[in-house]
């Protein structure tokens, strides 16, 4: 027989250590849910392969790394019990996903259908009665529920001790509530029509920065019983990461690759997404006397029947404009002031230098 | 300036009581989230609005009694903080009733519109872009997932000790799980067509006894620090006075009067609402050789159009075919081996009387 692998340390592999951790508690959880309800199986398995079906594991990977930069061991109990702690927020982010795929009437995601897409297939292909769409929705809204509903359960359950927990509820809860209070600002935003860049940036506060970096940096650290001035500094370096990914995100969603972004180019104008991008373009535009530009921009955003043609087009006045430099800067002035936090938050090592890794990798133009 | 009025007891105004709490802590959150994001403030206040606009408070009323019944204080800085930990369950049945209205599309709730009707409405009066409904559909998820998030931070904030919250917590996880688990099995016996007692009977366990009384009943004694064979008694008188629960309401569903209802008569006929007494009168149709009597029943439901004379000839056969009294003759049953599980437990007065009263109370005709 061979040895069994050795399991080398978390640091080394903080997504394959927050899979096992995911693929054992959800193990844990079915086993427990199906002894008593056999048919919630399939509601069970849509959630674990979801959840272990892809995924960068970035809201872990950047709370692992508060953690330890804030003095949080590398291995042994503890180090375990955090692993849980973090690896929950892959739980709270399925139920965000598989809510916002149902809200935005996504068909696909990873490559796969979306969990109300595939069970309203199910109920079609099987004949069932009443609609397979609204089957499908009931699904997806039970399977988020559920979801949201154990990622709480696992990071209560991670094994700390309830000093530590109460350490990292402040920042448990808030990002809980933010993420959900920035859905909500993106929803309106898109209703509303609000065109402001300070509408664009405070979405991209609340749902991304908050939520995807600050928020779990200082859960990590927190949990690690960082000081409030550290937590400060990590929070700063957080929130002006997590503003920047966002912003490059919004480049790629209008200029990036299909290869590299997994999505349709142009999608996010199809489906009419308020970014900081567009809201610079029309702002530049109409400053710049280009009326025609600017109804061009708002004309053609959310149309779902936008050709390649029209893309181009669009991408052309975004360059033209100067929305794209201007957006660039910002992301260049949110990376150095986040160096800058970072650096005044004085971080064990490798945690520093990881976190810097991660800042550039998740702004740079070729991430 | 008049003097405020005395607070009477929590055992006296166990609802009012409930009220005071949620009305407290959603002020706090509101507060807190508003302040970050002023325009979240309309999704905070329909969820506040929802939660503090109507309801019997019949799952912290069961858990109150429970914690009673096992010895807990009347009083007091650790009965307020227990008082908190069974409010907060209103809030995950917020949660359940908001997305179950999104789920069925019911568009009025005790008299209001639902969430998705209202916030649907708000668009289409103001002209936003995009498509009403799918805004409402938007919100009301994230108002019930919010709902969902506070009820944890409501429970693990409540004030008590760690390890009184950690007795709390098996019961706790359970319930949450077993609520979506019934909802999803109700929602796939709806689309499956399952006709069988066995499927309705799984349904009204978990989404009902179980949610409704067993686990509130369950959480209130194990926070107590109940003994194991108690919580065992009071479990069972909890499952049994649940599932009687649903009985009588599924008997009211078809035969009730609106005013007490407050639902159109019929309206579980026409929803097709899966219930042991429509599943009894199926097999009791056949067993009796009354292949028409069972069709015509097949037939009628879930058909949205049906009439007060469809309804009356479907009242008939129910009773002709001795549905009606199958289903009271379990409900007297089962409220027995409750009254006898709850002798069993020896619970401490006035919880014991209280949780007998409730039981008659949940389960009589004239409820």
């Amino acid at each position: 027989m061979p040895p069994p692998p050795q399991p080398s340390g978390i640091d080394d592999a903080v997504p394959a250590s927050v899979e096992d951790a995911l693929a054992s508690y959800l193990d844990g959880r079915r086993a427990e849910l199906v002894e008593r309800a056999p048919a919630v199986a399939d509601a069970v398995d849509a959630l674990s392969g979801f959840v272990l079906g892809g995924g960068k594991r970035i809201r872990p990977t950047f709370a692992w790394w508060g953690w330890r930069g804030a003095g949080g061991a590398a291995d042994g109990e503890r180090a375990r019990a955090v692993l849980r702690a973090v690896s929950s927020l892959e739980l709270l982010q399925a139920c965000a996903l598989v809510h916002d795929d149902l809200m935005d009437a996504s068909a696909v995601r990873r490559g796969s259908p979306t969990v109300h897409v595939a069970f309203a297939e199910t109920h079609r292909a099987k004949g069932w009665l009443g609609e397979p769409d609204r089957f499908g929705m009931a699904v997806a809204i039970l399977v988020g529920d559920l979801a949201l509903a154990w990622s709480e359960d696992m990071f209560t359950g991670c094994g700390l001790a309830f000093d530590a927990l109460h350490r990292g509820r402040e920042a448990w809860q808030a990002m809980r509530a933010e993420v959900l209070a920035g859905q909500y600002l993106d929803v309106l935003v898109q209703a509303t029509g609000d065109e402001s860049a300070a509408a664009a940036l405070a979405v991209a506060r609340m749902k991304t920065a908050a939520y995807t970096v600050e928020r779990p940096l200082h859960l990590g650290a927190a949990l690690a019983g960082a000081a409030p001035e550290t937590i400060a500094e990590v929070r700063r370096f957080g929130a002006d990461v997590g503003v920047a990914f966002q912003l490059r995100d919004d480049l790629l969603g209008v200029f990036g690759d299909t290869r590299t972004t997994g999505k349709p180019a142009g999608d996010d104008l199809r489906e009419g997404k308020r970014t900081l991008l567009v809201a610079l373009g029309l702002e530049l535009a109409e400053r710049d006397g280009r009326p025609a530009d600017a109804e061009m921009l708002r004309t053609s955003l959310g149309d779902p029947r936008l050709d390649a043609e029209s893309i181009d087009r669009i991408r052309a006045v975004l360059l033209d404009v100067g929305a794209v430099a201007a957006v660039e800067q910002r992301i260049e002035a949110l990376t150095e002031s986040a160096v800058a936090a970072l650096a005044q938050a004085r971080l064990a090592e490798p945690a520093a230098s990881r976190l810097a890794g991660l800042a550039v990798a998740a702004t740079s133009r070729d991430r």
